[in-house]
């Protein structure tokens, strides 16, 4: 295809998708769930009426969950500072993302989620406003709140509130990364334990992912950064992981960490990775490229440097790797058990319980885990968040 | 009936209410407006597509106004202070009357209100919060926040913001008790400039009706509170009244007030007003007894007293003077010009709008202006807003 051809078939799509936002003019809106027809009905939904659960609530405040929607809303919040592959676009621009995140809470697990956009990138304001809004909601998940920010903002929110606050940059990411992995080794034959990993990206999602690969039993993980080999850490988190990581001390590039690798996990940008670098992995490496939306490698450039198994975080490629696996059936879960925080317990469940919806005989190289579309996804992920739950004692119902 | 029988069929009552509030828990929810059954369509609404609307609102902030639902979406803010006449019962007690008015806005207006519950009272914390997730609003409907604290949040935030910031105790009632006055006075056959009105209750309704009453150019104004006829203004929006009211410079008590007046506005309390004190009134008088749920003189005892015309906010007496006459149509308007305020042009122009919806030939002692259910109601105050909003040139489309 030539370049003139491509242009063409660009604007063609951006024209398309501004005209579909165009017609819709937001993708989710308020609908109302009792009846104001009459009179009567206006005097029990509305005043005077409305008095009784209002009383009831101040006398209990349990009580919110029976009479309001509280139980089944998520905030979703952003300062618009690390919106998609755009950066730091503002709060306004950042809500067509937010508006879409609403929209797939509510398709696949039944979430209310309503987009708050936050007119600052201070933490000590974003900690405040969040924790001064909460008491409607049931669960707070942020979403492209740029790193290390989002680190603070994430651990202070939890300390301060008794509902679930997720990072779904971080969280979301590493649970469908882990599931993969653990399809991944599945099928190439591989043991946690054994596995040689190097994280590439160690921003919110690639610090949160370096955890949750510790947590899977993988010893031997290489954090790589924009300057080479971790060595040195900016921030708290990433001085976690570095202390926990890198067990043969080896220096330089992302070349000199990936020699020997079982396990490439990019969440880091465009073309970072060539075939060349993946002949150096060992046989049957796993690759997963999910920087968005041109990924760290393309597939058929892994696949030529011996890859086994290549992942993306792309609808139009095999194995997508997406975050849309996880957030619904998280929350779903999450709120179903009144749980007042989503343990690492929980995260692991929803890992496992996603990778094993495709049973080990029906593993292959292009089916490692469900498509975001397979409506068995959030119910399972659910059930095994509220059993997780249930047995750390998190569950409040 | 019965004292017994009166206590079972408030319980009752106080049963049924509940039981629906909990059948319904929750009475609004989100709705998607987007198709995401195909991976085409995931990529359209979502990851990739959705940066497309992103990229153009960051580029002209604008064209959010286009590409997602800001140009119809409310926050409905409370603090919890002042809900109903119950008073400071907090945040999550008020959430029900909260959901309730989101419920209202779809059904009369099409409006997208999210209800807001704010876990703090102070006012600097309030303006902050509200400003800091303005963004993805346009517009902001403050809720039973207590006086004078509310006087503060609305026009410091209505100075921070370029969309509408109405406090509907105290605009919105105004803009329907302003109605009401309109009709009354051309049924008793009395001209504004002539009346002598008492005002009874100077919180956030009462001086808000105080500013509208003297609008639509009644001049002599008492105002009474708790104390007697206000003398001390213990805050600048009842010292602004102060300034422009009683001109005959009268002292006393409410007794003294009433003796000679045309019309009594109570937005205080139950039971302050007796049948004797309307007698002291000029015949013909016009008692408008706000208070909720039980008003300052049933309209029995007022029509007793020698009263022509008595409304309340209650649904089960003739000439309800409810807020759910002005707010949908109010803010629809103002959404759809995207004034950046609700001027008081605009607010005078939406009670003119409501009075008018009874022709002169149909108005009698019991019926003063059209019912909340009437479907004519917030169409008919959106045009007159829009228009007031062109005429001042406030409409921004």
């Amino acid at each position: 295809m030539g370049a003139e051809e491509r242009r063409r078939q660009v604007g063609e799509r951006k024209r398309q998708v501004l005209e579909a936002h165009e017609r819709w003019r937001g993708k989710v809106e308020i609908a109302g769930r009792a009846p104001v027809t009459t009179m009567e009905e206006m005097a029990v939904a509305y005043t005077p009426g409305v008095a009784e659960p209002c009383m009831a609530i101040a006398e209990r405040p349990d009580a919110a969950f029976r009479y309001t929607r509280k139980w089944n809303t998520v905030a979703v919040v952003s300062d618009g500072t690390a919106v998609l592959g755009l950066g730091d676009i503002g709060p306004l621009a950042g809500l067509p993302v937010m508006e879409g995140k609403a929209l797939l809470f509510k398709a696949f697990a039944g979430v209310d989620a309503v987009p708050i956009m936050l007119d600052t990138k201070d933490v000590d304001e974003i900690v405040r406003t969040v924790r001064v809004i909460a008491p409607g909601f049931g669960g707070i998940n942020l979403e492209d709140i740029s790193a290390p920010r989002c680190f603070e903002v994430a651990r202070r929110l939890q300390a301060a509130l008794d509902i679930p606050v997720f990072h779904d940059d971080q969280h979301g990411t590493a649970v469908v990364v882990a599931a993969a992995l653990t399809n991944a080794l599945k099928l190439t034959g591989r043991k946690a334990g054994d596995v040689r990993a190097v994280i590439n990206g160690m921003g919110a999602a690639g610090t949160a992912c370096a955890e949750m690969v510790l947590e899977m039993g993988v010893g031997d993980i290489v954090p790589v950064d924009r300057a080479g080999i971790l060595t040195d850490a900016p921030n708290e988190v990433q001085r976690s992981i570095l202390a926990r990581t890198n067990p043969r001390g080896i220096a330089g590039s992302l070349a000199q960490a990936l020699a020997g690798a079982d396990f490439f996990l990019g969440v880091s940008g465009p073309n970072l990775l060539t075939a060349g670098l993946v002949r150096t992995m060992r046989p049957d490496a796993i690759v997963f490229a999910l920087a968005n939306p041109i990924p760290e490698i393309l597939p058929a450039e892994a696949l030529a440097g011996g890859a086994r198994i290549v992942g993306t975080g792309r609808s139009d490629f095999p194995n997508q790797i997406n975050n849309v696996l996880a957030f619904p059936g998280i929350f779903r879960g999450a709120l179903d058990c009144r749980a007042p925080r989503i343990s690492r317990g929980m995260k692991l469940a929803a890992a496992r319980a996603l990778a094993s919806l495709v049973p080990e005989e029906a593993l292959s190289q292009t089916e490692l885990l469900p498509t975001a579309l397979d409506a068995r996804v959030a119910p399972a992920v659910a059930r095994a968040v509220i059993e997780a739950a249930r047995h750390e004692g998190l569950a409040r119902v």
